[in-house]
């Protein structure tokens, strides 16, 4: 096991083709990693997650520390063992989970007292307790803990979450150090994050500060939490220009296809969200010729396949009738089966763009996906 | 396609060894069949359906009746086309799931009328109907339409049962065939079902009734509602005892493993329940050992398979551990690991038995099987 690293090996643009080398294997970037809140990304075996062509999936640490437990994990062998799963993992900090919970939770210097959403019972997440949990969970890549202001925020929220943040970032790379080796043989690596809301100078305090702790790779936090997209795409890649270039570049939480391109467009290597998998529970599914939601009668008796321009083991079999059957009637193949073709569906836009960068031709895609309808027409 | 039938191969005892041929494959009996209640086995893709081992399985014509509707599914090409199962497939008649709706019912001697449990919109079944729908739906096996009782039941309701019955069964013959082919090109064979109750009387006359029919299979309708396991017993044993030997016998919506082994000793050919399925949803998997109940607190660091002896995908790759974390998450995934596992534990337990009744050693097997535990020693 030789450990964690990245390296860039084509630009098109300001848009980077590249690796990272991780103990469980090496994932090519941009990569975007399926989201398993729960060790398990919803519905899915790990076979299933492998056939999407997905190489490294999230993980969220504030889920795990409550149920089952980190240590419990960590007796378990940590989360690849546990899970089974041999890809690479991410665990993020638990800080945005925590930050969600509104009225459950309080913010200090030191770190965030908060409750339970399960059973109530109070719990405390320091930066040095974030990393003692993360390292148990066993991740590849962990996150710094932060704090991620929801916006809009005033000035003066947003300089205080990146004092907090940068001071933070610190002490987990004291605790943790920049890399580690888990008890598993692998190892995991350290990123840190960059806040700083919308507000430029902030996001250059802030990534200033980090890259001082030279740390193994950075993410972009604090983005899609309420601002419009003009300003998300702005600032992921205003911010992306300000992080070095021989580290992997995160923008976490993210999100809508174009959002994705938008975002390599400005230098941006790592991805994740909800978004394939969560639609696809709900009964949306993403096709080449925008989304398509099974409750609509029209598909009632449509015997096409989900998406005729995909070869998912969902697009290959399964007609749109029977899609809309299973998730009008309820049941679980319905949301597995969507699962799967949503997943595959963004691990073919990734190795789109990956493809397009090599070959320098990544503008005439961002064009296409730029302008690609977000809804067929017909669900206009 | 050359259609239905059916060829005993050995006999050990009364049990019997023998071969369904249908035009979606052969079928090696004693055969079980996992419930498809909505035209999908809960969770299961149709490749996982067939890696338990599973060759058919059953569909319920109520609910595909009231959605997406059988005229529908006739339009998409019929059940095997809809659901891309391509082995083969049974459906009841609508009867025991409209029965079962009681206050929303009323019988006549006609037919029956009730309401929707989706929508309480009404609706009448006359055998006329139900074979209407069955011949849209296009199972390879379909079941006369019959009034089954809940037990206990006064001598003269079983008595009228058995008229209805019968008259039922004549008018489904006479409307539908013995045989039908289906627009797709395969064989649909209709099935009677034998009622009676607990009253010997009442079931060797109305099995009588029935092989005057002369139909390509048997039921044993009306047990598992409310009788005892002793009667249970009892009844599919005396029942299957009056039917042809060189028909198929099918003992409908039984059972436990014990219940199975206890009525192919008998001489039961056929099997369907939805006790392997509905067990996993809610965390309970069967064992070589037993039940074991995922949700206690002793399997949370367990690292052993579900079931050690069990070869199956899940037990070959997960840990007790990781699917009680699933199950007491609520996580699809727990529900599908435990349905792959429990329905390939029914399907081991029926490929034992074919083994042994084919070794002259079915009387150990039952006595094995009889005997072994419902729970492992540590649940008790």
């Amino acid at each position: 096991m030789s450990g964690f690293g990245f390296e860039c090996t084509h630009t098109d643009g300001r848009a980077r083709r590249g690796r990272l080398h991780t103990d469980h294997g090496v994932i090519e970037t941009p990569v975007f990693m399926p989201v398993g809140t729960q060790a398990t990304v919803k519905g899915l075996t790990p076979e299933q997650i492998r056939a999407t062509g997905a190489s490294m999936i999230l993980a969220n640490t504030y889920h795990l520390y409550l149920r089952p437990g980190h240590e419990r994990i960590a007796r378990l062998g940590g989360l690849h063992r546990f899970s089974t799963w041999d890809g690479a993992m991410l665990t993020d900090s638990g800080g945005f989970q925590v930050f969600s919970l509104g009225d459950l939770r309080e913010i200090d210097d030191d770190g965030v007292s908060f409750r339970s959403h399960l059973d109530g019972s109070p719990h405390r997440f320091t930066p040095e307790h974030a990393m003692d949990v993360q390292a148990a969970l066993g991740a590849d890549v962990v996150m710094a803990f932060d704090e991620c202001p929801a916006l809009p925020a005033a000035d003066e929220d947003v300089a205080r979450a990146v004092d907090r943040t940068v001071a933070w970032a610190r002490r987990c790379r004291d605790h943790f150090g920049p890399r580690r080796r888990h008890e598993a043989g692998h190892q995991q690596a350290l990123f840190g994050i960059v806040q700083g809301g919308l507000v430029a100078s902030e996001r250059a305090r802030c990534a200033e500060a980090l890259i001082e702790l030279d740390l193994p790779g950075y993410a972009i936090g604090g983005l899609s939490v309420g601002e419009s997209k003009d300003d998300m795409h702005r600032t992921s890649r205003s911010t992306a220009a300000l992080l070095p270039a021989d580290r992997p570049r995160y923008l976490m939480g993210v999100g809508y296809p174009e959002d994705i391109v938008a975002a390599v467009a400005g230098g941006v290597d790592m991805f994740d969200c909800v978004l394939p998998t969560r639609l696809a529970r709900h009964g949306t599914l993403l096709t080449e010729a925008g989304r398509i939601h099974l409750r609509n009668a029209r598909f009632a008796e449509d015997e096409r396949p989900p998406d005729p321009a995909c070869d998912c083991p969902v697009c290959r079999r399964f007609s749109r009738a029977y899609l809309r059957h299973l998730v009008v009637a309820g049941e679980l193949l319905g949301m597995i089966l969507g699962t799967v073709h949503n997943v595959t569906h963004y691990q073919r836009l990734m190795r789109e763009i990956r493809d397009a960068i090599e070959a320098g031709r990544f503008e005439q895609l961002a064009d296409r996906i730029g302008t690609r309808p977000t809804r067929a027409p017909a669900e206009a």
